[in-house]
C-alpha cells in the first residue's frame, strides 16, 4: 500500500516538489552544478527535504534510465478524507476520536504519536499542509507500521478544519501546560478531537481560542513538561481508560 | 555540567578507574593482551565496569590519537544509592515510586523516559550495568535536563536488586504486553516499582518471575505495542492518577 516511489530528472522532481508531494529524499550527483541541479537543491531546502550527494555510478545503478544527476523517492502515503473518517465513525456507532497535530515536525515524536494513536483507537490524525513533520521513510519506521493504518488528512487551513469538526458534533479540546485543568478531571466520552501542539510554541493561539476546553497533564517534578509523544500517549490512553470503563 | 568525556591509553585510563572517576564503559581492542590492556581488564573487574571487545577500526574512529587498544567513557552522571533515596522517600512519608529500566539502550527512548520520570514523581530510576543506554550528551538533551534531577542507580545484579526492593516493602510491578491486568485493572497506591523492558526482547524471564504482578497497557489497534519512552508514561501517568485522587 505505501511503497516508494522514485523519479529522476531534474524537470519531473521540481514539478513533484512544487506539486507537494511526499518527497523521501533526493539524490544528487556530486560536483554537478548547473542551473537546473541548482533549482532542485534550491527548493529541497525551501520544503526541508533531505539530500544525498553521491556518486554517478549510484545513480546509474539505481536507474538505466538519463537521471540528469538526480534522483528523487516519493514517499506515497494516501491521504484520506476527514469528511469520510469522521461519518464513518458515526454511521459504526463509534465515538470519534481524532488527533490534530499543530506543527509537530520532528520525524521521530511525529512516528512515535501515530504508533500510539493506532494502538489507542484514534480515528483520524490531521496534519496542516505547511508545519507538519516529512512523512517519509523514518516517519514509517518509528511508526512501526502504523502510518499505514491510521488515516492522515491533510489540511491547507487548519482553523477551518478545527471549526469543521465542532460542527460535526466533536468537542475540540487542546492540550496545553497553560489549563488549569488535568486531563484526569475532564470529560472525554463525548465526540471528540484533541489538539497537541509544537514542543516549541504549544498551540497557536488562533486555534486555542477554537477550543471548547483546554487540559494539562500534571507535572509532579521540576521540568516543566513532557515530551510530545509522550505527552499525547498519556492523553490518548487517558481518554481509552474513560471510554472503556 | 553533565558531560561525557572520553579517555584514551591505557595510563590515562588506569589512572581514572584508580581515582575513583564514574566509568561508564571501557571499549577494549579485540584479540589484544598486553600487559598494560591486561591491567586494564583487571581494575574494570574489580571496579565493576562493563567491557565491550571492540575492533581495531572501531578505536580509531571514535579517536585518531593514540589509544594503545583501549578507549574509555566517563560517566559524567553521579549515580545514587537506591539504599539511600527509597529510605528517604519512607522517611518523609511519601509513597516510593522506583523505575527498574531492563536493557532499554536506546539513548532517545532513555532520555525522553527519565524527563517523564521526573515530570510525574519517580524517585529513582534503576539500571543495569551492562544493557543501558550510554548516560552521555544526547540523554541529557533529551531528558530535556531532567537527568541531573532524577537520581539514576546503576547495579551490577539486577535480580538482586529487584529482591531488596522487594524487601524494602516495595511491590513489583511487571510492565509487559503478555500481562492480562491492565494498568487500569491495577492498584499503584502501594510503594511501587515498575520495571519496563526492551523494546526487542521485553523483560528478561528471570527480573519477570520476581514481579508480585504484571500489567499491559491495552491496545485496540493492530499495532502490538507502544514506543517503550510512551509506554513508561502511560503507565507513570496511570500512577499519578491513581495517588493524586
Amino acid at each position: 500500500m505505501q511503497q516508494t516511489e522514485m523519479i529522476f530528472g531534474t524537470r519531473p522532481i521540481i514539478e513533484a516538489i512544487q506539486a507537494g508531494k511526499e518527497v523521501d529524499t533526493v539524490l544528487v550527483q556530486k560536483n554537478l552544478k548547473n542551473p537546473h541541479i541548482l533549482e532542485v537543491l534550491d527548493l529541497c531546502q525551501q520544503y526541508n527535504i533531505p539530500v544525498q550527494k553521491v556518486p554517478f555510478d549510484k545513480l546509474c545503478r539505481l536507474t538505466n534510465k538519463n537521471h540528469q544527476g538526480v534522483i528523487c523517492f516519493l514517499a506515497s502515503v494516501e491521504y484520506a478524507s476527514l469528511d469520510h473518517v469522521v461519518s464513518q465513525a458515526f454511521q459504526e456507532g463509534k465515538t470519534p476520536l481524532i488527533l490534530v497535530l499543530d506543527r509537530i515536525t520532528d520525524v521521530r515524536n511525529f512516528g512515535a504519536i501515530v504508533r500510539t494513536a493506532e494502538c489507542s483507537g484514534v480515528h483520524a490524525i490531521v496534519v496542516p499542509d505547511k508545519g507538519k513533520a516529512r512523512i517519509g521513510g523514518d516517519a514509517f519506521k518509528t511508526s512501526a507500521g502504523a502510518l499505514s493504518l491510521v488515516p492522515i488528512c491533510r489540511t491547507d487551513n487548519l482553523n477551518q478544519t478545527i471549526l469543521y469538526l465542532k460542527q460535526c458534533g466533536l468537542q475540540i479540546a487542546a492540550c496545553t501546560e497553560k489549563s488549569k485543568k488535568t486531563v484526569f478531571d475532564a470529560e472525554f466520552t463525548e465526540p471528540l478531537a484533541i489538539i497537541m501542539g509544537s514542543e516549541e510554541d504549544g498551540i497557536a493561539p488562533e486555534h486555542l481560542r477554537l477550543a471548547n476546553f483546554s487540559v494539562k497533564i500534571p507535572i509532579v517534578g521540576k521540568i516543566s513538561s513532557l515530551n510530545v509523544s509522550v505527552a499525547a500517549g498519556v492523553v490518548l490512553y487517558e481518554v481509552l481508560r474513560q471510554r472503556v470503563r
